[in-house]
């Protein structure tokens, strides 16, 4: 595997695996009245758009990581609209 | 301009441009209990690889999306150790 695909991979990792503890904290906590809604509603929306973008370009770490994020940040959309 | 670049573009507008009223949102109300540390943390760290995945494939839209993160994302980490 090329280093800019394992760069890219670990990249996703992170940025992805970064909104598991904030989706595991709202469940614990039912709480979402710090987090902007403003923010999940523009960055699903821009998530689709990554996943686009990884598709047209054939970039493995692109496509994996967003549809990971896809998930956990519409889940955390949905649970703010439910807790408000 | 490629349409996969305007795309992309599209892309990291909204993705990075999401991060600003949860910046907008901590700056006014000071509260900052209900956001993961451990996701700004890994958040950061993330968008760093990122930049450089996307320096190294030349990627316009992946590096100028990921400068922005990093710098709301940053300032969003700083606001959450301040405040708690």
């Amino acid at each position: 595997m090329e280093t800019v695909t394992i760069i890219g991979l670990a990249a996703g990792t992170l940025t992805t695996a970064s909104f598991l503890p904030q989706f595991v904290k709202v469940l614990k906590t039912k709480e979402t009245g710090d987090l902007s809604l403003f923010m999940y509603v523009a960055f699903v929306f821009g998530i689709i758009l990554w996943l686009i973008y990884g598709i047209i370009l054939n970039a493995l770490p692109i496509i994996l990581a967003n549809a990971v994020s896809l998930a956990l940040a519409f889940s955390i959309l949905i649970l703010k609209i439910k807790y408000g």
